[in-house]
């Protein structure tokens, strides 16, 4: 490491940065070069800002939340413990703290929250080169860019949007309504980060006006805040599917208790909801009794079931969540998936079927009436893959009918109501085919 | 519907875009008004983009494919088959064709595949007027931005990056080299995409420049690319934690037999390996012809290794594609999930032993031995759930190392393993528990 007193680059702190101590935090941000001790700072995450703010003295403190732009100080604040809030508002000058408390109102996955409310406001009149005046003088402010110009009327309404490259293109004669788009894309104050994310991707813009219910403009989102937001979201979902609450924040910034806490409460729902199974089994008691070579496939009957419903509900959840496949189409899925699931057990039936008479074959490990057995493995998976792989898909439109977030049909959720289900299914079988030879 | 004459509005063919029939989409793509038929070709997917022009003809198809900036067209060609690449390349005029070849000799996931070459260069020495007027030039060519300006040497080296707000703030009796920034975040035209995705999210650039091996500038990946980027490898991780191969596109875009091939492959690995716990239970068939009332909880047991393995594993996924964790940090991991996983099993642990005494209270389901059951369900849901969150979490540390992709290590995948030895702690408790009692 380098001595106390040299300065650091920016890079060899960003790289550090995620298995330092608070303090060593502190001491290296200190020793940023000025000149991008900004850039390091406006690249932090939220909470990495706010556990920095903390630890540092108070004037630096008032200079760093003033380096902000609202949305983001609006971010740190969030972040902060809820009797911190107040001192650190009244760090900011008077026009960004009034700003920044319309921002906490909104809830902070909302378009709303995400929006920065300076933006460039121009009238329709105005001709091109007063525009262009106008823009550049605007530079100058803090606003988050100048490269899109908002076209208002006196009520605040918004009648279109002009690029800067527009402007540059037009005659200088011309006005802005000339050049102007009109019906731009635009988000409602009160939208969820999910579907603004979206409106991004499918119409590849680089900033989304956000308008309240009548019309009005508040301010813009631009697609960098929208990287981070995607990231989140399929975070959040990658950790729904894992069966867990999401955690919200990196691995280790999050507390092992806490951890913990989200972790037990999933496991425990699955845990509970599991003993179901042993309930089931104890109804098949005597059956496992007169034939203990059922009990041997239980494992691999209720793991199939479980990993085909587990793969199926994967699949439509993140094709919910990505619009590729909406509610409305139920029940094309449901047919699909009938179909997929008939020919996937099939096949593992099939497997399973072959795996048995082989042992039999080699190693006599299996009685007299091995292929009975072999038959009744054989179609019990069948049946466990194809209603496995049906409410694996189906389960996702049942919660998003419901109003529950799909993601929460997580894949071990699903896994354990297949189980329950899948030893019934195997039993019921068992005794269809066995009745009068083994049982 | 409207009908066949009336315009259309773009929103509505958007909308109804994923279940039209490729002949409807053409029809509806024609009856758009010329302004927004280029946005909307535009805002689609390549995979699309590529499907709509096969149902085109020739002529239409020449128009469109010249719409398209070279990244796109690139992007376009590599969803067409491979017959049809060479016919699709004469589409394009000669300077376009000479481009989309370069890119299309790089990686599709690499940034040299996802890189515009088209960008504004200016000189260290031009004035800020000089460059603020060829600026506004290059704002009429198909330049993907006009709002970062490129600093080159003769050679093409990057000296430095100048915003058009830096050059409308400066003034204008400076030069560029006054006011660039230098040593910009670069990227190397062989970096995979997630890494260029993750500088985008560090960062918070709208766009970074790609260059070689020599530091000679190539070309400029923009935010707007990335946002389609950080969705499709969320999908695939998403899709791989689930326990199939990644798709590579939507759902209802898939073939029927692709799907189930994508599927039964993963299925066909679990089942296969899944198989060893029938040969893990044959070795305690005798034990369980002793005592039928240990194969009530084998699906208990089992299930609890699986849940807390797949979310132990799902969580380090994901905090190493978010570089949260890195390879160095295994130490770290292991220690704290080896406590996670002691607390976490003792809570289900204790849970499940309660569960049984309970039971045995109210109904006598058990026998009289029933206390020892509960001791040894509790203790081997105990070691299981230990067992199964250590080696969630370690999976994907070992495939990275080895030089697999972590998300490989799907839930399932980690359930599989925990499975056969869930069945071996299991069963080795009971004997030292049970004998001479029970066994």
């Amino acid at each position: 490491m380098a001595p106390e007193s040299d300065p650091i680059h920016e890079d060899e702190l960003r790289d550090a940065w995620p298995v330092l101590a608070p303090r060593d935090r502190v001491e290296g941000f200190r020793l940023l070069p000025p000149s991008s001790a900004d850039d390091f700072f406006l690249s932090l995450s939220s909470n990495d800002q706010a556990g920095l703010l903390q630890a540092l003295t108070p004037s630096e403190r008032r200079i760093w939340m003033r380096v902000l732009p609202p949305d983001d100080a609006a971010d740190v604040i969030q972040s902060l413990p809820v009797e911190e809030h107040a001192a650190c508002l009244a760090l900011l000058d008077d026009t960004s703290r009034r700003e920044v408390q319309v921002l906490l109102a909104y809830a902070e996955d909302a378009a709303g929250g995400l929006m920065n409310p300076r933006f460039v406001r121009v009238r329709p009149e105005m001709s091109i080169d007063e525009a262009l005046g106008y823009l550049r003088r605007q530079a100058r402010e803090q606003v988050e860019t100048v490269y899109s110009a908002y076209v208002l009327d006196s009520e605040q309404h918004l009648l279109g949007v002009v690029s800067l490259r527009q402007l540059f293109q037009a005659a200088p004669g011309k006005t802005v309504r000339d050049v102007m788009r009109t019906e731009p894309v635009t988000v409602r104050e009160d939208a969820h980060q999910e579907g603004v994310s979206r409106l991004f991707a499918e119409h590849g813009l680089s900033a989304i006006p956000v308008v309240d219910a009548q019309g009005r403009m508040r301010g813009i989102v631009t697609v960098d805040d929208i990287v981070s937001v995607v990231q989140e979201e399929a975070t959040e979902d990658i950790q729904k599917v894992g069966g867990m609450e999401a955690l919200d924040a990196p691995y280790f910034d999050v507390g092992f208790f806490a951890m913990v806490r989200k972790r037990a409460g999933w496991l425990l729902v699955l845990f509970v909801s599991e003993m179901l199974t042993a309930t089931a089994m104890s109804r098949y008691q005597d059956e496992i009794a007169r034939a203990v070579v059922l009990s041997l496939f239980v494992p691999l009957i209720i793991s199939s079931g479980g990993n085909s419903g587990s793969q199926a509900t994967t699949l439509i959840i993140r094709a919910l969540a990505l619009t590729d496949v909406r509610l409305r189409d139920w029940w094309r899925v449901l047919r699909r998936e009938l179909l997929s699931g008939l020919v996937l057990g099939a096949v593992l039936g099939t497997v399973g079927l072959a795996r048995i008479l082989l042992w039999q074959h080699l190693f006599h490990s299996y009685g007299e009436h091995a292929s009975r057995v072999a038959l009744t493995v054989g179609l019990s998976v069948l049946g466990v893959v194809t209603w496995g792989t049906l409410s694996g898909a189906m389960l996702p439109f049942v919660l998003r009918r419901l109003g529950f977030d799909p993601a929460s049909a997580s894949a071990p959720f699903v896994a354990t109501l297949v189980d329950v289900s899948g030893l019934v299914i195997y039993f019921t079988t068992a005794e269809l085919l066995l009745r009068g030879t083994l049982l």
